[in-house]
């Protein structure tokens, strides 16, 4: 049999835009003389609906929806993501039940409907605070096949005592299909192959694992579905497989054993990764909230190049303007270096010195500052005048405005609200510094040439706001222990038996607790890491 | 037998803090001759823990503290509350179980240790995400008399299959004991007065609820506890009764039978009572971010004069400062209403006019700005200006940045951010227009003299961001509507059945969604209802 997995890019709440994608693949499917064909979870909704999940006129609209696809089916099964609700029925949180589910529809009717059974409530996942839990796995049967139906964590059971894969097999499931939306990390890629694998040999059936792609609200942060669909036969082999970070419809051939043809896996490289990823969030988020340009301010420095670089490949070059902002304290070469960034990637550019303002600040604030020392507030006085400058070039034109911070300054604090952290979307702000020099040499590795100015990313990082300054910190020490403290969530013992000094490990975490309060005003960063700050991190301010 | 509500303001993640607090509570209880002492909810770890709950050191430190008072017990029982958990067995959320959990001390060990039963996952709860449920309340016999104890939401049962309170009297509890860490809303006094009322109704016994007092993050808001501690006897009268939004040591003294002497209630007032929670708010924030100053921009209009009444409240006039930013815009009668005001509260006041960076601005602009109209970009410039100011007195001088938006511009976007928006606390964002004023009139009647300009409240209100602008809404509609549309989530249809023009409901609801940015960004605000912006709402920003 022919089997379609529909690697849609779904869009949260619009039922209409999802039903055309699904018809559309359902379309695709039957060309290819498919016998069925899998979407991801919560299709006909999107995913994650966050409170959208309350909206009754939203439920009914999606239910209408499937009962339409369920009419329109034929012999070509059709397998989709939708929410089951009983209105008669309140749950604990004094709202109707509602049920993460998925239909088989064929010949005109719903064959089944499955409800998610294991609900993540950890990370960035808060399953058990929307859905109720189903009770066990759907087996249906298929002109005599017997094919098992889960949603996304239902295959993550390591934790649970209910094994639903397992429960399937046993009650004679002869292939499996996972919908999901599963959102990227780096390393995600390996754990689904280990965790079907082990899955395919305990169940001693295929299972084919079909992916959302696209950008979502994670609430606390942007989530990336990576697509990277997976269809493992019976043997264990990789027997179809997504694209990576875009729209597939990957067909898969098994025969009446459950074997398939081998295709060769991809390789896994996290600069490549993390890059598409930053770039399908920027395109995402724009394309959401209806962004057509975006605006970086570009320093001279690594993290506006990347952010830049991140932007022109997500939206166009023709469609970002980056501005640098140079004060008395900038260098001739951060000037130039921002300059030949945007020559290089063919950014419009335009400089706005803000010395006027600057000054006009400082005399404006003289009679107050009267008798006290220059500190961190004058320098932040120059991030605000930027960040002001920006968001009002944001306001004419209508570009969103990008902020540039990465995930070890935006972890200690070294940035300045209402200044350099304005913006819709912080792009960075889940790749450590050394990641960024390292996605920045692969972005000049890749291409071939120096897209990325040479001296960029040679010279010491500074925020140039005052005279001589250069970063506090060896990025290089700091960038991995700052990732154990806040990613790998270690204490200062456990890091001082890593090798890293006890006074360093104490300073960081001092910074990162004291810091929480600028974070919790934060735009939305685009989640990387299996820990990114903000999503599905919470930690009290004081 | 006499039994002391210990109605305490516990700090979140200080076991040394509340670890003191107890022991001065059964020393006190102990004077007093009570038999039993009981404390809120997590007493020992302070709620809520938010991520703190996976912090070992901290659970560990928590339980010997536990083990400290059990073995300092004798024949003054001590109900108290704590992190239990089990080290080796893990969590579907891949972390060591934890339960939110009470034990009961005396005699020198632990007689008895409750799991919560009922565990919210909606509004501003998430602990279905952190605890593991007990499997039923708990019962212990103290001398003869059998006690359930219980905690917080075991109480709130309505939407939950199991019933502890009923399942706690059928085991034969005589008096039953409700731990909790409440939060404050509008109407929570009168709805926790009814819930207890029908539990002794149909428990049949004493029913003693003990809340913790204070203020507390709670991740996307600031929460306020308001203890209220309560205690109702057999018969359903009122028979001890903690203060409101202060600490208390209760005593309720009941017969062998279940009675006790009636004590009057407290009067219901929102006014008095939004006003008692938002001083609450400002100055548990302020203590523990550590700020002993505050600094309000003040513009002469109403919101502003109801959080610069706030802050002197919380920390005393003498620690406030308030800054007039007139512009070029400003009225005369907006400069004289922000000092005739300062003086009124006693608050140390400063003009500084934004003219000079205003113009700074505009000079830096005028070539990106060749050609366009003036629109809200301008009047945000000098919004940034302002807020620029703002944060440089605050880190000049280490005194805290309250904001000044009401929930009804919160609700429709009109604020600047990055601008208006700056500060660490929205102190008003849960209050809509309509009551700002209601709260206004409230403050001058209550002192009997004008300490808020009448002029204040009886001018139309203007941001002066350009000549001649006042707000485009009249509150009276716009404020009540607003909150159907936020607060109740009524659709469009719903709030013209209640006979609201529909296109001012959809232009409204409109506006909500397309500003769900800004909130994401905004400091935490004072949660004084239901529903507050941020606190237990998510809603995707497009």
């Amino acid at each position: 049999m022919r089997i379609a997995l529909a690697q849609i890019n779904t869009v949260v709440g619009d039922v209409d835009a999802n039903l055309a994608a699904i018809r559309e693949s359902i379309r695709r499917a039957r060309l290819e003389s498919a016998s069925l064909v899998a979407f991801p979870e919560l299709t006909l909704t999107g995913y994650p609906l966050l409170d959208l999940v309350h909206h009754q006129p939203l439920l009914e609209r999606q239910r209408a929806a499937l009962d339409e696809l369920a009419r329109a089916s034929d012999d070509l099964s059709v397998v989709v993501g939708f929410v089951d609700f009983d209105p008669d029925r309140v749950g604990s949180n004094g709202r109707p039940i509602v049920y993460n589910a998925a239909a088989v529809l064929r010949h005109g009717s719903i064959l089944g409907v499955h409800h998610k059974v294991l609900l993540p409530e950890y990370d960035v996942f808060f399953e058990q605070r929307y859905f109720s839990r189903g009770r066990q796995g759907l087996v249906v049967d298929l002109d005599g096949l017997r094919v098992g139906v889960q949603v996304c964590e239902d295959l993550w059971d390591l934790h649970y005592e209910t094994k639903v894969t397992l429960d399937q097999a046993r009650a004679g499931a002869r292939l499996i299909i996972n919908l999901s939306a599963s959102p990227f990390n780096l390393g995600k890629g390996q754990s689904r192959r280990q965790l079907i694998q082990r899955h395919v040999r305990q169940a001693g059936c295929p299972l084919l694992f079909v992916n959302q792609v696209g950008g979502e609200d994670g609430y606390e942060g942007e989530l990336v579905f990576d697509g990277d669909s997976l269809a493992y036969d019976r043997a264990g082999s990789l027997v179809g497989r997504g694209k990576l970070f875009e729209e597939d419809l990957v067909l898969v051939d098994l025969d009446e054993e459950g074997h398939g043809a081998v295709v060769s896996d991809r390789e896994f490289d996290e600069d490549l990764e993390a890059l598409g990823a930053l770039v399908l969030g920027v395109r995402e988020y724009a394309r959401r909230t209806g962004f057509r340009k975006a605006l970086v301010g570009l320093s001279g420095g690594v993290d506006s190049a990347l952010v830049a670089v991140v932007a022109a490949r997500a939206l166009g070059a023709e469609n970002v303007l980056g501005v640098s902002m140079p004060s008395r304290y900038s260098s001739d070469h951060s000037r130039e270096d921002a300059r030949e960034l945007a020559r290089n990637l063919g950014l419009e550019f335009r400089t706005i010195p803000i010395e006027k303002v600057h000054q006009a600040y400082l005399e404006t604030l003289a009679d107050s500052f009267e008798g006290t020392k220059p500190d961190v507030t004058e320098e932040n006085l120059q991030a605000r005048a930027r960040g002001a400058i920006l968001m009002a070039l944001s306001n004419k034109t209508g570009a969103l405005l990008l902020s540039t911070g990465n995930k070890t300054e935006v972890a200690l604090g070294y940035c300045t609200l209402y200044g350099d952290m304005n913006g819709g979307l912080m792009v960075i702000a889940d790749v450590s510094k050394p990641r960024v020099y390292a996605i920045c040499r692969h972005i000049n590795r890749e291409a071939g040439r120096e897209v990325i100015p040479r001296r960029t990313i040679l010279k010491p990082p500074s925020a140039e706001l005052k005279e001589d300054q250069v970063d506090p910190f060896d990025y290089d020490v700091v960038g991995p222990l700052t990732d154990l403290l806040v990613e790998q969530e270690l204490t200062v013992e456990q890091c001082v038996a890593r090798g890293y000094p006890r006074e360093l490990a104490e300073r960081l975490l001092r910074m990162i607790r004291v810091s929480e309060y600028k974070r919790r005003q934060a735009a939305p960063g685009i989640r990387i890491t299996k820990r990114a700050f903000g999503v599905g991190r919470r930690h009290p301010i004081a």
